[in-house]
């Protein structure tokens, strides 16, 4: 019982609901209308990109936007179909059915379910670490290459011609090959349409403002512009009859609300998905959740990442029951309902009333909208997400980081988006082990005059030749235990005066069985020749872990707590050494 | 010309050959004669466990040993067939051919080909590194599972029955069904060597010492007793004509040095042994690798990894073109060399001469040797290698590095061989990823009356109520840097004083460029809700690198010196805005 009630303690909507106001309805109205507007053409296009029906792209924007709002942490995030998931969606599911087929359709509410499913597993059991391991650098280069082949996917919307493909060069070649069966009126609508959408991008908003538009108002009608392209071009198109010049339409759209669909329970088929549908979880996650973390920062609140794991899975498990296909929180839009001043959840909730609305209503005249119009939404919504700066910046920064950068976008451009990251990862992760596996380690020597102690390399220090003081600054795990052996074992061999090695440990955070072990071996090898080992400066969790083994025991030296005091106390103990030797 | 002479001059046999002596002749005559006698009965041993003829041991102890003395860095490495390796070689072929037949035999060779291939490889790019992803708890489950299948794998010889099967369970069920099969003769030769062995190795030594003889001397013959046991059992089987009575016979072996073989260039053959090859090149380099920088520590010499691949490399290449299989540097006869007083890798050719006359002269007898000696030779030998005190250990230590005992063995011995060892470097890599994707970060505040700062939870400290002092524990790198997002923005959501965040960074090794964009990202959200970020006790290497992009530039805060200092500026300017407001 009272678990239960612990639980429902903590159900998101207790927090914003009890202190539900009318000002926070009349803002959560205004923001929600506004991501209405700006989502019924993204959700047409992005569906046609996932290579799904016009009606899944706004049947995902309904009923995934209400269990969102439900059990997401996040105030503003604003859930529905994106680019990148798109993209995905269509390589996942073309391995399986050719697009636009009832099988394709079938496949996507099945990727759908796994990935909800595998959302709520990950919150579940609070595993939500693992989307770390995407790095910023993979994420950069992944969606800087997915815009990129996104936008030359579209150019056959565009050009009004047949062209298949994964890759680029694939892309490329088929366009080329196909450019001959351009149609003009075609050309006409997408270019021109790419042309108003990108202007208006640039140009709309200061125009509007100088003739003495409010600036709010402005960028709401700015981001307005996809539906004036929309609109005006399927007018042209009813009224001009260019379905019959041979402009594509997107064609008939059943009207009325989210069917409900059971997704097809076929272990081969999940099989099939199930690691296109692990990426989808990870990337989709990562995307969703950087976004809610930055807005929620803006504004002091915060988002909890396994309870956006459970607000994302529920979302993607709805999208499987009423038609839609794997969804996520948008970078673009959630920005647009942050500053069209949404506050709480429930502004995701009038946005699913506002699309349910338009699908009850406005389907019939989708009929006549040109793909060319949608080809060209798509191009200038996703060119916005290419960055080549990452090249410039990773390069300056650190090559380590550049070389992931350019893996993971060549490999998602050139062989497949899947093992784009996929490259990405494995190649950060060996990266992060090389990097760790030879530490940064120095010799350091006592300034003189003071207890601070130096690399002996780059400052003037003392140094006592009986002592060789090594501070390593990395913690000390199964990657590195070696290099330690290695950089010891030579450092004496090459003092023979030496007797004492003091370990300098502030930098070290952790030490592993394996370390622990070289750090055995070595007390071990150098008390058979004569030098002992000793620690200075060892953090209290290190410490409290090397009591649990019997390393403390066996050391032939000692664990000072400076090693100012350690280079004083084994100093004397030499200089009588010495004298007793001599006398 | 130039180059040509350095690379001569690092050649390792100038190194010891300048010096040589006639003193260090005889420690190195002396050496290599204890090693040929404990060599010959193991090389046939351990050809036998690897499904391969007996003369496939011998040959593998001739050229490989001469190549390595004259490439490898070690001066007491002793090089040849090791019980671990060919437990993974029989693995390996026993996938391609079954076990003793022509094609098992140019497997073999391929395998040892290929393995010194990588090697070499591995050496010339200088990627040693590679091998450290095997921790020493992924090592310790991994001999410790190998030494008890090696050894479940022997019984079927030592009880003259058949049985097959590459798992403990299989193997134990195939015991059981054929043990009615069991031959007398047979069980009393292998019981009775096992037993004999069993107690030489515990008793033989102090019993010759105590009736007179030599320390070094009652080792030396403690050591010799597997040749004893082969010759009084091969004796009886002459004079008895045990073959006639069930008992397994070695058979023919042929007279004379090894041949020259060349292995099969097959391209089908080389991929499916490719996986096998990577697996016994990395635990091969690692043990070697492990017992010969222990051995050198103890006289203050030293190896050098890369050039010990060059040794292993040109060992393996020698053994696949002399009719051997892979062999590596093993750790019982490294040490009896080392105690017998090897000085030079010269001990290893004088060793190759013995195996080579023994090949030449002993063969004829061998084939009266029973298989159920060589059976009870390597349960002997193969037991010392099982440590069960590695789990009490690393109970004890970490539960991280427990597990990863823990799936290591159980992997090897329920599953498979090749897939233990990966299962224990994967978890291993996941495990320090988990760990490090948590650091430990603290909130600090200083000590009364001095200038250190402590832990919140742990120490009596002042703090200032406008400033947030926050200490990470740990380089900043992609899997932890949403980690410190998500701390740092709850603990200034739930402090709504806070102006200025502090970053204590002195065990701050390194920042990649995730990290760097989780900090500008921090720093900008922070900005937005009006606190600045600041940091202090920032390393020089990191130092130098953010200078490399524009972080500092944007940052709202400063970088401070210490931790002292930034608490004293931010304190007395905060009282500063105070008075002014107030005023």
């Amino acid at each position: 019982m009272r678990e239960r009630l612990s639980i429902l303690a903590s159900w998101p909507p207790l927090a914003w609901g009890s202190s539900y106001t009318r000002a926070t309805l009349s803002s959560d109205l205004t923001a929600a209308l506004i991501v209405t507007i700006m989502l019924i053409p993204q959700s047409l296009a992005y569906a046609m990109l996932a290579g799904l029906p016009p009606q899944a792209g706004l049947y995902a924007s309904i009923l995934p936007l209400v269990t969102y709002a439900l059990f997401g942490s996040s105030r503003v995030l604003a859930v529905g179909p994106v680019a990148v998931v798109s993209l995905m969606t269509a390589a996942a599911i073309g391995k399986i059915a050719p697009a636009g087929s009832s099988e394709a359709i079938a496949a996507a509410l099945a990727l759908a379910l796994i990935s909800g499913l595998m959302l709520l597993a990950l919150g579940i059991l609070r595993l939500g670490f693992l989307a770390n391991f995407l790095s910023h650098p993979v994420i950069s280069g992944f969606i800087t290459a997915s815009g990129i082949l996104i936008a030359a996917g579209q150019l056959k919307h565009v050009f009004g011609v047949s062209a298949s493909g994964h890759t680029v060069q694939e892309i490329a070649i088929s366009l080329w090959e196909n450019a001959s069966a351009a149609n003009l009126a075609t050309v006409v609508i997408g270019l021109g349409s790419a042309a108003f959408l990108f202007w208006s991008r640039r140009k709309l908003k200061p125009l509007l403002v100088s003739s003495g538009i409010g600036a709010r108002w402005a960028d709401v009608l700015a981001k307005a512009s996809p539906v004036a392209a929309v609109a005006v071009t399927t007018i042209a198109a009813w009224t001009l009859d260019l379905g019959s010049a041979g402009v594509r339409l997107v064609g008939a759209v059943p009207q009325g609300l989210p069917p409900l669909t059971v997704p097809p329970i076929d272990t081969e088929m999940w099989l099939s998905l199930a690691g296109s549908a692990t990426l989808i979880t990870i990337v989709g996650f990562v995307e969703s959740v950087s976004v809610a973390q930055t807005l929620a920062a803006k504004r002091r609140q915060r988002i909890v990442p396994d309870q956006e794991l459970i607000g994302l899975g529920s979302a993607n498990v709805a999208a499987a029951f009423s038609g839609g296909y794997p969804v996520t929180g948008g970078f673009a839009r959630s920005v647009v309902n942050f500053d069209a001043g949404a506050e709480t959840p429930a502004a995701g909730i009038f946005t699913a009333v506002g699309i349910a609305i338009a699908t009850l209503t406005l389907t019939p005249l989708l009929a006549y909208l040109p793909q060319a119009t949608l080809g060209a939404t798509i191009i200038v919504a996703v060119l916005s997400l290419v960055d080549f700066g990452i090249f410039k910046r990773s390069w300056r920064y650190a090559k380590a980081d550049f070389a992931a950068v350019l893996a993971t976008m060549s490999v998602t451009l050139f062989v497949s988006v899947e093992l784009g990251i996929l490259a990405g990862v494995l190649l950060s992760l060996l990266i992060h082990l090389y990097r760790t596996s030879r530490p940064h380690v120095a010799v350091v020597g006592q300034v003189a005059g003071t207890e601070h102690f130096r690399n002996v390399l780059r400052h003037e220090v003392i140094t006592n030749p009986a002592i060789l003081s090594v501070r390593v600054d990395e913690s000390l795990y199964f990657a590195n235990a070696r290099f330690l052996e290695d950089f010891l074992f030579s450092a004496v061999a090459q003092k023979p005066d030496v007797k004492h090695v003091i370990l300098v440990c502030p930098a070290v955070n952790a030490i592993d069985l394996s370390a622990l072990e070289s750090l055995e071996n070595i007390n071990r090898s150098l008390a058979e020749s004569g030098v002992t080992l000793n620690l200075s400066e060892v953090k209290g969790p290190v410490m409290d872990r090397l009591k649990r083994s019997d390393f403390l025991e066996h050391l032939t030296g000692r664990v000072f707590l400076s090693q100012h005091l350690a280079v004083q106390e084994l100093a004397a103990g030499i200089n009588k050494a010495g004298a007793s030797e001599k006398a």
